[in-house]
């Protein structure tokens, strides 16, 4: 009997995918990745995960997990030796506890799902995304998702308490905590997030939910540069108490290929500046939200002056204050429209790195050079999450440059690691920065992780050829 | 040639102790766990830290690492087969970047020296706790060290950017990285962090600092109950936009033993109440330093509203806020002498808890019961970083329930796990919760750990014994 025939007698035989069924998940979003698997299977239960997981085991069966599908490393590729497991039918969100702000919610629930229900409970799950509303919680969790608030709330894994998942031979590891504190032995949570599949298949979560703002204040601003920029959200973090949640730079290039490639998109300003950057301050305090002596909320009072300061300053040449919420969606659809206007145009190469936050400037100016300098021509693209020092760096090569795709990938992540930063910062490695972790990675690091899968995954059936070099 | 002997060729023969010279290694400093090593190495650097453990891999030497030694589990002790290594010598604050707000620093480095350091630099370090002049950061790092302002800041390993440890064979895992964002493959930082010198021993870090606050309102609080007390932390929370970084959980028979053990100890309030809490608000914000119409600073007048607030509705029966340096560190020193008054009575039998944050006065009714039907006459001790749901439950069981020591241990520990808690919070397992992992801790989880620790330590040589049952 195959593993496909197996399997069926454990989902039913209308969760296995076959044939034409397939074509959604032959090829990723973003065109770059092309996939060809055996099947798909789709488990309704945790339990039927580990029946999935240990009937491969005796199989032999090689086994990709895939989420949402909405990552851009090509982690959830399937060769034809693979079969796809979806945990998309894994969607309950289990409970909610305001009290306690938490949610309890399985591996398939859609980001989108878990906002709006934590919303009427008068609480946020703060990790966001311009692809919230297809992306799962297991494959946030599987990738420690980034996103546009990290800087106030971290990456995935710091809004996750507990965690359950099965091994590659079907154990469920059950770490289910609603915990602020459990140092019980080695931290499995945490090795189990970012691990992209390798090490066993997330099937739920704790996570940990914060009051949703009463007040939020939005503002693009044209720092002089990229210098006064960090001063100023140095500044605005320490004058609110660390309400500022989102930092986004937009240089001038992104403004022009959101005009020209964005239906409907606007100037932030009535001139054009070099430097643009997106903030927006949140806080759940009634205080904050009441109006003051001006009649405006005092968080958005306190905005103002700031900037005010800011500009008579001259750290800032130009700002504006959303003074709707259509004003501020604006903004926000603004910085959420980069993968549309990123991939308008192709050939590209996309990387996501990190540099430590005073050298983004550096990186900016010194890769620009560098990708010039071995594709003459090459244009470029830039968007940040500057307060995290994460920059997203798309190269057009032109079709005759594309040959050179994979020199300028390690140009870029060569940069990065030379300013003390990283190949990859929040997209992971999936396939596509397998040779970064091949050349930049700390051996001793590549070794140890190595040493784990094997322990883990002996015969090495888990989302096999990734990740791990 | 012996280990030490041909260790003394790498650190030089003054740095190997021996005989008499270990006295102050032989007991912890609750007097509970007596060691009785081979002896003692002090490297002064981490290629020596990598040279000693590839000597102890080559001669089948078990070594224990040692740090501040201020633990309470019994994670640091020694038998006559191990030697024990020091990180004391690696005591060197590198660089502290006020701009980038981060510290790298060497594992030897006492806690308090790291505070004092961060603070000239308009800077804090935010994890805290009593031992703070003995703590050094490696250990603070290998038990995930947590203390009384995990509320706003997190654990120790929240803090951490970076981390350079040595791997049991004497290779050295690079991981300095001060960055924000790095998806890199399986998150080999957080493994090493509270895996209690299991794994590696950690010689340097990179490590978070946050603005230092401006201002700090402290107060004692007699809550009606303690359901009260939640319902206030949480308003106070939202209120003030998430500045409380203190709620302290002290009972009336914690108040009794301060005054009883404590010299020149004295009464929080007026009359006694069942039940007191200490709350600290910060802020590094000038407008929250700034006084308001009523001249004292902005935040000090908002805790006062928000408190004469909850008295009015009966929340809190009774406040007291503190109205200078002095009587703040009254308040803390109150909170801080926790070790001295509940080791001041012997024999003891001291749990470290977590339960959800609902559950910690179901917690501590239930185990009262218990632990009284088992040993009659048995009294107990009670402290607890409520935000956390962190409960230390020390309990005097006179030296004929002494011999009933494990049977109290794992009726507290099972009696946290039943409400939905962890036998573990911030202590860490060392030995004295080996029992409780192999008992209440989930087995898969257990067994990963093993397959884990196998896999990087194949000879068992680092503190061997403990944390992995």
């Amino acid at each position: 009997m195959t593993y496909l025939d197996a399997a069926a007698a454990i989902v039913g035989p209308t969760q296995i995918l076959t044939g034409e069924a397939l074509a959604p998940w032959r090829r990723d979003w973003t065109g770059q990745y092309l996939s060809d698997p055996a099947g798909l299977v789709r488990p309704g239960s945790t339990a039927e995960v580990s029946a999935l997981l240990a009937l491969a085991s005796r199989h032999g069966q090689a086994i990709v997990p895939v989420s949402g599908a909405t990552g851009l490393t090509g982690g959830a590729v399937a060769g034809p030796e693979a079969v796809l497991l979806s945990t998309e039918r894994l969607s309950t969100i289990r409970s909610i506890s305001a009290a306690e702000r938490t949610a309890e919610v399985e591996a398939g629930v859609v980001l989108s799902t878990l906002h709006a229900a934590a919303e009427e409970e008068g609480l946020l799950y703060p990790v966001t995304f311009g692809a919230r509303g297809s992306a799962r919680i297991g494959g946030l969790l599987a990738t420690n998702a980034g996103g546009s608030n990290v800087l106030a709330y971290g990456n995935t894994r710091d809004t996750c308490l507990g965690i359950e998942a099965v091994l590659p031979d079907g154990r469920v590891l059950s770490l289910m905590s609603a915990l602020h504190k459990d140092n019980s032995g080695l931290n499995l949570r945490h090795l189990m997030i970012g691990s992209e599949g390798q090490l066993g298949i997330i099937t739920a979560a704790v996570l940990k939910l914060v009051p949703a703002p009463r007040i939020r204040a939005t503002a693009m601003l044209a720092p002089r540069d990229l210098a006064a920029a960090l001063t100023l959200l140095n500044r605005l973090q320490d004058e609110t108490g660390g309400k500022v949640v989102a930092c986004e730079y937009m240089p001038d290039i992104y403004i022009a290929g959101h005009l020209r490639y964005v239906a409907g998109a606007r100037e932030p300003f009535g001139q054009r500046h070099a430097h643009n950057v997106m903030i927006e301050l949140a806080s759940p305090s009634a205080a904050d939200a009441a109006p003051g002596e001006d009649g405006q909320p005092r968080l958005s009072a306190q905005l103002e002056a700031l900037l005010a300061g800011a500009l008579e300053e001259g750290l800032i040449l130009d700002a504006t204050i959303a003074q709707s919420e259509a004003q501020r969606a604006e903004m926000w659809a603004r910085r959420e429209s980069a993968a549309e206007l990123t991939f308008a145009r192709r050939p590209f190469v996309d990387c996501d790195i990190a540099v430590p936050l005073a050298q983004v400037a550096a990186f900016l100016q010194l890769i620009r050079q560098r990708v010039r300098a071995l594709v003459p021509g090459a244009e470029d693209m830039v968007v940040a999450h500057l307060g995290d020092g994460n920059i997203h760096y798309t190269i057009y090569p032109g079709e005759a440059g594309l040959a050179q795709a994979a020199e300028l990938r390690a140009l870029v992540d060569g940069t990065a690691v030379e300013l003390g930063g990283s190949f990859s910062a929040e997209h992971g490695i999936g396939l596509s920065k397998l040779p970064a972790m091949r050349a930049v990675k700390d051996p001793v690091a590549v070794e140890t992780m190595r040493a784990i899968k094997a322990a883990l995954d002996p015969a090495g059936l888990l989302n096999a050829g990734k990740t791990i070099p």
